[in-house]
């Protein structure tokens, strides 16, 4: 039976994003689209790449009667979402893509975003959305955080390296390669065409990107002990694609094998064999992951490269694969799109 | 049951896109892949992005057992493509993405093309591919020939017009902008991105572009006697789409009211509402055609712009729509996703 | 003898474009820059790829002291612009670069730009500044009216062939494909890179775009009656460039003739080899301008393809060269830089 | 008095480049421009940016009278310019922009590039070419050699905190970010606008990049000791600029100040105020550095990033500036011209 989904922050390129991949879903039905500064226009008017669909018209958030609906959304702004979510139904299941139920720890997250935390006892209730490392606790969830976008990315590097022990913990870098699709549609003269294309840039240097502290919360876990990593995010013209490149310390052929071994029955990412390299041309557009390991003439040292689209397995893509699974669905459902070349 | 199809020529765009097309089709297995001058390798190797997909190594034509085979897709450069195809059963059904079966007529053929045709017969078998306008003959046909994509944009934007004798047949210009991967996978300066990217340019300026073959074809048929349009291409730094400009003479109203009649019950055929304008991002990656009508200021005059995506609607994506009518299948089946934004 | 100017309005494109110029100029000096919503702040915050320069910082109009100004130049939106040059020094020299000393007829410029102007009497006073037909009275004006970017490559096409009769008035269309330079500084979701990347579109279509008024005064009073051309301009994904693209009735033999005697002597201005067709990326970075004729295949018909920088010749490259002519110096210091390619 | 330069590859970028820098020079005339597979054509048919420039057209080597020449430049592929420079007079002043003459260890020559080296008296008479650390040989030298355009980005970043003993030797990272230029004008797959636009990925992964021997070879010499680093270079979707980004040990704002003081004097290198980040948007076009120090979260740890465009100062720019120095010109003429932005 088909399921019924909302969204709610409909008219932002993540919102777009579920759409698309909905539209070819088969078993799930949007029954509501909101965006409070834009209810009562159309998608099509919002999104007009969304015109051949029959969809609702955007409408706020109170205008939805959420009785009808089996799980919601949430693709607002981080702190605005807190707020909006806590005045939903306790007992509605929830996918929130935003930032504000990534860490656990409320003093974590009020040295990463600044504020007080407004649903403190949903942070501990809430799952963290890497499905491919949550799995079963997502399929029992309520709430489920959707990871930020540069961090599944580097945690699909480092997760079985870390859990397996086959790397040093203290010389982690990570130096990322984001497309700018990234930052949202904010209206910034930095994301301007004019001053993006054919120029690039790294930000957030010295280990203050946000995504940061899920690196701290995850790592630190799975060593039980303390890990901080290196990293540093660049903007680069392009639209979709986060491409990280890892240094770490370790036997090349080792890590490999481990990575390979970890994915194996994963059907969304795929370990090159070794030596080869990945690009975020060869995922765009698509849930895939590709991972590439590579030894470096130093010994020791090895080289792990891995790519993704941000928008779709870096968030949306993620988000649809966990609601799959607190739907009963088969988890792949509407996410096997192959990447669009060229 | 499923259908089985080979694809010769599978190691071109054309060939990648309509496996990334079949690959969450359903009913279609690709049986056999074929590329000449690749034969032996893996498509993960000639398309990483197909990765993930299991898929038989590339072969040579000759190797392929087409008794199995309910259908062939041809996407071979245009001279070798009727070579091949002259070597292929009688009784096979093909869709030819070339341009060697759009012209019926062998002196016209030699007149754009430049040499005789090697299989003039099957050039009178042909039917032409444009599917909202051949659907029926298409269905019953054995071998199909892909429209041109700037063929099939400016047919999209004039063909009910013309029918309607609702514009004047002596003043019409399409300005079009064309994205580059509509040059295919060839290895040319001025397909660099180093040439590319940032700059813009027409070429083929003069009515001397082979497309123009089948503008005169089709138009001049349908309005009973010469129609002869000009027609000038552009190259623009983006790798999907295409953008018809088009000018005509007559009343900007009823043109409109023609185009959204005649599509009205078309699946992949949006016309705007009155006065609005489509872009190639808003198509993208997908089989969906937007036609925008406008009034100019000086009375009598209209403009059409028409936007599709040259390597999906443009060919692959047609290229499916027609298999699927000749496979006896739902026509719209793999063809439905959303384009591709941002 | 050192001329001194400012520049009103340093903070968005044109402006630094022009201390881009005059940073190799020799003969000009940069005494004040003005940004009233930027003031205080250092170039190299505000550009920072003008860092290497000693220039002042930025300041509000009011501190400007003009009596140690020999020429100010005004790089404001219209509408502003207006306003603030009616608070400058009535014998101070001024290259204006605003749509706002366009339109000569007060009317005409209410049609347009929807508000009664507020310097009427200076409306009478202003040069139109397109250099190569204004010479005379640019170098002995006192304000002189930048062209619109669009405006002036359409001019470049047509003037020579108006003004010769070699052309017929009543069916002429110029398809112009614009940079997003051209758009300026805004904020504004169709500018971001992950909007405008990878697709076009067209705006303004019908005869609405501003820079029709342009076309009107000027063709028909070059022609001794009113002309009226279609003129549809398209946005590319491209920051630096315009491409017309113009259909007229004539002889391609005759039209290619008159402009190549036409632009004979100009320094700026290349009329190509009969046939050869100009690209925006062999003009990109510089103040040349590059057109190409060709003939249809239907006689009496050509095409004219006209390529410059927008943001140079088509603006600030422009006001440059008047301002030369202004302060009696040569008319092409500072402009020969060859175009940046790749 | 006017001192007269050859060309020899002026058919590649690095040679259009560097003609585009001259031709704004003044104190320099080119007096002969050799491309063995165009001699015979124009530079406006190999590269109609420069059309409107009076150049000599293309001849094959053989056919320049060097007796006249004051330097030849040389902008050959590495392997052939070795062989052709074997052929040019042994008191002809020459700056070699090839890979053929960096290394100066015939043993290192041949580990890297796999051929032995056809001039090998030349390689020890060379000096190398990276002129803040090389001024004065390079004003003595009969033969000046060109740096990798990565080799010169990493070298801004290092040489002055090796020398000054303030970084680690033995952990030092560069992610470098390449522009697509830096291949020149090949015709490959990975080259074309379809195949790079809109993605990015890692190539040379693991210490097999060339320019790592230029690495190896003046980071050693500067320590006095074997200094390996790691170095993993990145194609990026744009057509000018390196971004290298550089993780070393160390005390951020020592290495700072050391960078600061270092650069003090020097007129194209600009390191900017601490924990400011360069881009490469900021010098496209343009022979300027920019650099940026970055301390980390993480104490003792630090990250140096460097920006340039590889066209200019990374090959074009710096054999310009050599050349000046080589003739005895100041050092700076012809290449004061501001960035492009945007």
């Amino acid at each position: 039976m088909t399921k019924k989904i909302a969204i709610i922050g409909a008219s932002g390129y993540t919102g777009a994003e579920l759409i698309r991949l909905i539209s070819t879903h088969g078993q799930i039905e949007i029954a509501a689209l909101a965006a409070n500064s834009k209810a009562g226009q159309s998608m099509a008017e919002v999104f007009p790449f969304l015109r051949h669909l029959d969809l609702p018209d955007l409408v706020t958030v109170d205008q939805i009667d959420f009785s009808q609906i089996d799980l919601a959304f949430c693709a607002l702004p981080h702190k605005t979402s807190q707020k909006v979510i806590n005045t939903l139904p306790k007992d509605l299941k929830i996918v929130d893509l935003s930032a504000d139920f990534r860490l656990r720890d409320p003093a974590e997250y009020k040295k990463w975003y600044g504020n007080d935390h407004a649903a403190v006892e949903m942070q501990a209730e809430a799952v963290y959305g890497l499905t491919e490392f949550y799995r079963d606790e997502i399929a029992a969830a309520r709430l489920v955080a959707g990871t930020g976008c540069n961090a599944a990315t580097g945690q699909f590097t480092l997760r079985p390296l870390i859990a397996a022990g086959v790397i040093g913990l203290d010389d982690i870098i990570l130096d990322m390669k984001c497309a700018v699709s990234g930052a949202g549609r904010s209206l910034k003269e930095n994301l301007l065409h004019a001053e993006l294309s054919e120029g690039y840039n790294a930000y957030a240097v010295g280990g203050t990107h946000r995504h940061q502290g899920e690196f701290d919360q995850e790592f630190s876990a799975l060593a039980g002990r303390e890990v901080k990593i290196q990293f540093t995010p660049h903007l680069v013209p392009a639209n979709r694609g986060i491409l990280s490149t890892g240094y770490v310390s370790g036997d090349a052929a080792e890590i490999h094998a481990t990575l390979a071994e970890a994915y194996s029955g994963e059907p969304f990412v795929e370990v090159l064999p070794f030596g080869e390299t990945p690009s975020t041309h060869h995922v765009r557009g698509s849930n895939f992951v590709h991972i590439g390991v590579t030894g470096d003439r130093i010994a020791g040292r090895a080289i792990i490269i891995t790519a993704l689209d941000n928008l779709c397995k870096g968030s949306s893509g993620q988000a649809l694969q966990n609601a799959n699974l607190m739907l009963g669905l088969e988890e792949t459902t509407g996410l096997m799109g192959a990447p669009v070349f060229p």
